[in-house]
């Protein structure tokens, strides 16, 4: 597995997971857990390959529906044990957001080869799928939470899109993009 | 007319009643009530024929936004004599979740060949046109009721997904899944 | 530039503008500025694009974004001095609307040949702005109002589609759609 592969499928299953945690605390059905983790793990990136006009990903490899029913059951039972469950999904996205907004710029890069795009496609994958989340449960948006949320997954995109620019290398890259975003973000948990 | 021609229709124009009678519920004027309906009635189809990167159904046949608006017009003038609109609006939902649920798994089936992503279409478009029409008028979803919603849509797609591989054949096939997922969200109704 | 070049532009940039605006009202950091106004401002031509197949227009030229962010910068600045924002919001809104729902009718017209979905199209990136906007800073929809809302963008889109049909040329015509649309919408407010 490539250093963006990893990112790809951690940020899929982690956004899978803050969306069973929505479910957990709407006290949904075991299916409430998995429609809302498969909508939140998949709904950015099916946003970003529709736009991008690439096959959308789990139509192309459904694979990743399973990844995010395996995450939706696992805290189908795991859920009620934790202490905080607003505390570990606002960790969980801050994963999610630094993980697959530095894949979003980097397959935003890989498709339209524009650098602006990229970093675009980045923020906005890095984001949506938080968003979808906290509209479907008819929460408060974590983007209205007036916290370092779309700065972050921002500054992820733009470090990776410099670092390729700079001909560091993918797995640099991608890590110090990982970085950038998840430390910004942490500040403000 | 073929069973699944129907179920598309129905599930349509059974949608947009649902979108008419919640302009209803917020006192709309006709034009909001044919937006509501058009929205609702086209939008999950919508979804579903952009994720497969097939023609959007309505633009290649615009007749579909006619249906839509022609049962906004019939409810801005029937519903007010309905006693409870909201009671109407659940059942009808119902059926049009059970309708659109099964073509939903019809086309996914036949545009990927994959019964997951038939399945997961099935369940998306089944109740996508109902979470649309609640996040719009700012209701909350029928998502959240904790009612056997997201079940009733993914059974029915699951019957009608298993009888297609086990030969039955379309019309057998198509009844026996709007059954299913008609059958199961009448109980918690 | 053409006439139909100048509603795009300022369609993009007077939504944009009012998606500023909101996040001003919210009080988010400047990113949450552009965030908002780059969502708010591109959101209904991503759709319309998406929907007719053709490439997203912000893909093919990121310059839409920069306008974006220039809207959003701007106002983060200019937003505090308004007296009442929420009124600015909806004029600029009304001006976005009347602008974007002709060139939408533009575009639908010139991709598909339709009328009706010419008029469908012109009617969803008119209004889908503002709903799009609304719905991502939780609060009440422009939709729900019992305003002239949608009637304001069907009405620019039919008469830009009917002078058209009638042979009236270009600048006439979004002329005339613009002042139909802004005009009725003005009533209203």
């Amino acid at each position: 597995m490539t250093a963006v592969e990893i990112l790809d499928y951690s940020g899929v299953a982690l956004f899978a997971a803050t969306g069973a945690l929505a479910a957990s605390r709407k006290q949904l059905d075991i299916l409430g857990f998995v429609f809302l983790a498969a909508v939140t793990g998949t709904g950015g990136g099916t946003v970003r390959d529709l736009v991008l006009d690439v096959p959308v990903f789990w139509v192309a490899q459904p694979f990743y529906v399973l990844v995010c029913a395996a995450a939706a059951i696992c805290l189908f039972f795991a859920a009620p044990l934790a202490e905080s469950r607003y505390r570990w999904l606002l960790w969980l996205d801050a994963a999610a957001l630094a993980a697959y907004g530095v894949f979003g710029a980097y397959k935003g890069l890989l498709v339209s080869g524009s650098p602006i795009v990229a970093v675009v496609m980045g923020t906005l994958t890095g984001t949506l799928g938080g968003i979808l989340r906290d509209v479907l449960v008819n929460e408060q948006s974590v983007l209205l939470r007036r916290e370092i949320y779309v700065t972050a997954a921002l500054a992820g995109a733009l470090v990776y899109v410099a670092a390729e620019a700079l001909g560091v290398g993918p797995p640099v890259s991608a890590a110090g993009g990982f970085a950038a975003a998840f430390g910004l973000r942490s500040c403000a948990l």
